[in-house]
């Protein structure tokens, strides 16, 4: 029995159907946080979650047969010691034991491991363009099973210029385990990544997780926290309001990393800079701004807010880099 | 009926009987911490606390009967209009609705609200000053009690150099919610107070504990958390094994301040420098040097270490004010 036996997806087998193929997938953002797995080989989360596609943040990817592996991502020829070629070719060793080589060029337009989800789509690009190669058809939650065995963020980076929702399941395989998208979106509604630091991050975020739910006094109440967030999320989703959805992702966000600081041994990821950047949003906000900010597993954070406050908030983040939101 | 009727102390009136009195009572800082009030008006804990006294650090006040109500801190004369002026006499009034005016002369050696305990010393101070007064001869409980009623912190700063454990007690009118000393101690236990800022704070521990309370996903953890933590504290006291408290203590801590980053309105003391700090400490632990941090409602932190450390640790914190934590 093969991983993709357990997952109803037994019969793929990777065999090239064309010369080569190639897929695109956006980074994605959780404004409900997924912390925390049920199963570590799987990648199955303890809860949902929200997501909202980043086009055209990104990795572009391109496939084809060769005669042996090889990655080649943002022009550079990976060594097959490194960890990204290791983790890529693991993951489709482990799919299809029984494979043919490939050659892998990929283009990631955002900073590896730094929390601005690389690994989400960069695991998306590969499926989607594995999908066209081999000319398997699959539907979209097919696809996003297998993206979430390679990373678990991943599963939600299959839907472009889409609010995305991650089903947890309650397989213990995960059949049921995968993102569908939501038919609307926000008006207007922007993100701004703050760059704070694009180094590679010190703990990998499953480690952190592991440890969050082993250790931190907090983390049973996070799942019904989550349910909670999620619903109310889902209200403001369908009333078109953005700042109370930014309102509930602060605070989801402040409460994930709340597990992290409780975790033994403690974790925090902030850098000083990061912890200015939010007191000057709260400062903001005292003053009648609307702007909210949400914080992945790394030093950047990235503000939440409506098209009409954007000049007035780049006065104040120069550097912020804005992305405009899917609308409905 | 008065505040002291409910407390059973309505036999004590404020009668000098001397021209004046005068005492000194120590800063404490609780390693296990006081988070949250299980009724505001008797400044009841919800949980149990474990402190430490930090003489000579403290607060000196003489009382003297006077013509009017004065009060001269640190050699500056108070307005009524000030929030200290008021907070003291209003205190007084509501324990002794007919009283004498006094004139008040505190010197505190620790920073005005800025997280250092300063009203925890002057409340405490303020009631050994006044039972040697009115010579009324209370026991230390009693006077704990009346401490609490001034500044719930404060019950626990009535014993000088000492460990120090504070009871919530169950009655409603808190009759059994007062402070006792440990007989014993740890050996060569050192804190050393990293000086950030004496700004005033801007958030008033009370409200910041009523919004933990009432906002907080995670306080309803927050009470089992500390009993554990108060066990294996005690443990650890027992063993005279200090660096094992340190390490609940800090665990303490940031527990406690992850319900004031998950309160709404969010609340993060920490400065910039604050974090730099703490990374700092987990830094020179993965080097293996024994010392961790404790933070209370501000943004200084106070690290505990065994003296043998002290050498190194002052060229990491030249700025830390070092002191000699009470042994057995």
């Amino acid at each position: 029995m093969s991983l993709l036996d357990n997952c109803g997806l037994g019969h793929l087998v990777l065999c090239p159907k064309v010369d080569f193929a190639e897929a695109f997938a956006p980074s994605n953002i959780a404004l409900i946080k997924y912390w925390g797995k049920r199963d570590v080989g799987y990648n199955l989360p303890q809860t949902d979650s929200i997501s909202v596609s980043l086009d055209p943040k990104g990795a572009q990817t391109k496939l084809t047969a060769a005669k042996c592996d090889q990655l080649i991502l943002n022009d550079q020829i990976l060594e097959s010691q490194d960890p990204v070629f290791i983790r890529l070719f693991s993951y489709l060793d482990a799919l299809f034991p029984c494979r043919v080589p490939l050659a892998v060029h990929s283009h990631s337009s955002v900073a590896i491991a730094a929390g601005l989800a690389s690994s989400a789509s960069g695991f998306a690009a590969l499926v989607l363009a594995l999908d066209k190669l081999c000319q398997w058809q699959l539907e979209p939650t097919e696809l996003s099973i297998l993206a979430r065995l390679g990373s678990g963020s991943a599963a939600r980076s299959i839907y472009p210029k889409a609010w995305v929702r991650m089903h947890k399941g309650q397989d213990p395989s995960g059949r049921d385990s995968f993102a569908t998208a939501y038919p609307g979106g926000f008006s207007d509604a922007c993100l701004g990544v703050v760059p704070i630091s694009c180094a590679k991050k010190s703990v990998s975020s499953t480690k952190a997780m592991g440890d969050s739910v082993a250790t931190s006094p907090f983390y049973g109440q996070w799942p019904r926290l989550v349910e909670d967030d999620i619903g109310a999320f889902e209200e403001a989703l369908g009333e078109d309001d953005f700042l109370k959805a930014a309102h509930i992702a602060e605070r989801n966000s402040l409460a994930m990393h709340a597990l992290m600081h409780t975790s033994d041994p403690a974790l925090n990821y902030d850098l000083p800079e990061t912890l200015a950047a939010k007191h000057k949003v709260w400062q903001l906000r005292t003053q009648g701004l609307g702007v909210y900010f949400t914080q992945d597993a790394g030093p950047n954070i990235k503000l939440l807010f409506l098209k009409d406050e954007l000049d007035v908030l780049l006065e104040h983040f120069p550097q912020m880099d804005v992305l405009h939101l899917p609308t409905a």
